[in-house]
């Protein structure tokens, strides 16, 4: 029995079962929330755009002045061989980078401390499940709460800061929504715990720029619009604006492109996947399985 | 030798050298940084404001929809138990509230974590070196960065998005500051990693209402200032006005009462500690010692 069936972790140069992976209760990645990763998906033995995921990984790595020790190839080589010895055709691979524990005694000075890098991965995450995807998700815009503000954490470096999306959640699994979109200060529409939020006006699509994760499934959809001949526009939605689309889906690594049918009690497309998203969705499962998107992964032999 | 003397934790039940508690990495407490804490300080072998310290926790758990199944009387043995078997006559605790890992496989509701509890001390930790302090902090307000409103993330459940104050952390290191502290979005003066802020002007001492932890520290000090005739107004503290402050001091359970002598390039109080803040560090720390306010911890004994 493979005990990494469950999924596994690369800590150190060493490949574990993922329920065995943890920090330290004092590492600043944990007390500080002080930590990035990103998340690339594994479909049908391949990595999707890993290139573009590790570049914006070391693009978060080097925005939070971390050094991690390892180059692209070393990031590389420690995802392949961990989900190479899962046996996992489809995964949800997480790579991170965290502050670490300070060594100085009583030192309250981020650039003491170890930084460290390690991954994790388990099998596919849906953020939503494909059951909800082929109905249309419903969403509630969170009301007790705003998303966090680019000028206090920055949206572009992908973050464990997910207390406003938690408040959201809950309002929203209280009311019996499938997930959570959060607003910000300007009333504009931002993005949902581990997606974008795409809108549709006739040919045109529509998705934040500012204030936002800059989404490798964000920038798939907008390349999958680009090929179909969309026109595109990244730029603030007021919700004012966000009411009056003719659809309205999400984007996440975890299932691709997510349709809506309805944001609190606004039915969108007839409460139902509207055309451009079930289009989309169709579309980002074929990229998936791209040749000049995909990197092949060579899995362990399993034991006789 | 006592394995425990550089710090504990307690895990379920177990107390085990601090450097061997870890959390998973699937844990939301790390993941989403979902996760509220509190940290009560030992002097001289006893807890100070203990059941202050507590109730403050129990009720960052209770508004973070958190059941750790355990109520006060068995938090307080933990501490003890933990506490006292370091043999630690100063020390820094922190008792933490994790949301814990989800069970349900794919589900992205909070409502189905297993949150659970754990708590972890080391030799007390002062957030500004007493050396610094006796001569007066520097503080730098950052600049690139606001605090997270409290309409984002609740600043009076204790928690670890320190994200903003990190970025801070970082401008005021590379500028040779001691710490930071963050402005608001309107431009008030807010809080900075660790600590509440205070300004005295006279007679009178101000710092902040909202978008601020209401720290056990902070309401001793109100407490202290109170029982020596002093006006207090616990309200929005625009930095036009802090320039205009006689002194300034800082707050925390990590060092009591931290004067500061100079905000960016603005000396206050002739770049030294205060009469005021002087006083009141003064008055902390024999307050720690007073008997109503402390609750004696019974050390284990050490082993021949």
């Amino acid at each position: 029995m493979n005990t990494l069936a469950q999924g596994a972790a690369w800590v150190g140069g060493r490949v574990l079962p993922v329920g065995d992976a943890a920090i330290p209760v004092t590492d600043w990645g944990l007390t500080h929330s002080d930590i990035t990763y990103d998340v690339v998906p594994v479909w049908n033995g391949g990595f999707f755009r890993l290139s573009d995921y590790i570049a914006r990984f070391e693009a978060s790595v080097a925005s939070a002045r971390m050094d991690i020790g390892m180059d692209t190839l070393a990031i590389k080589d420690a995802l392949h061989s961990m989900v190479g010895a899962t046996q996992l055709k489809n995964s949800y691979v997480a790579m991170v980078a965290s502050r670490g524990r300070n060594p100085v005694p009583g030192s309250r000075d981020p650039r003491d401390c170890a930084n460290h890098f390690y991954a994790w991965c388990v099998p596919y995450v849906h953020v939503i499940t494909p059951e909800v995807a082929s109905k249309g998700a419903t969403v509630w815009i969170g009301k007790s709460v705003r998303r966090i503000p680019r000028d206090s954490v920055n949206p572009k470096v992908k973050n464990y800061h997910w207390g406003d999306f938690t408040s959201g959640l809950f309002e929203a699994k209280d009311q019996g929504y499938d997930t959570t979109m959060l607003l910000d200060h300007d009333g504009n529409v931002t993005e949902g715990p581990g997606f974008n939020v795409f809108a549709v006006f006739g040919n045109t699509l529509v998705t934040a720029d500012l204030g936002v994760l800059h989404g490798i499934t964000r920038q798939t959809v907008l390349d999958m619009a680009t090929s179909k001949g969309m026109t595109l526009e990244t730029r603030a939605l007021p919700l004012d604006e966000f009411w009056n689309a003719d659809e309205v889906f999400l984007s996440s690594s975890g299932g691709g492109v997510l349709p809506v049918a309805r944001v609190d009690d606004r039915v969108f497309s007839n409460e139902a996947p509207g055309p451009v998203a079930t289009d989309l969705r169709k579309t980002y499962f074929e990229w998936l399985e791209r040749s000049d998107l995909r990197t092949e992964i060579t899995y362990a032999q399993p034991h006789a």
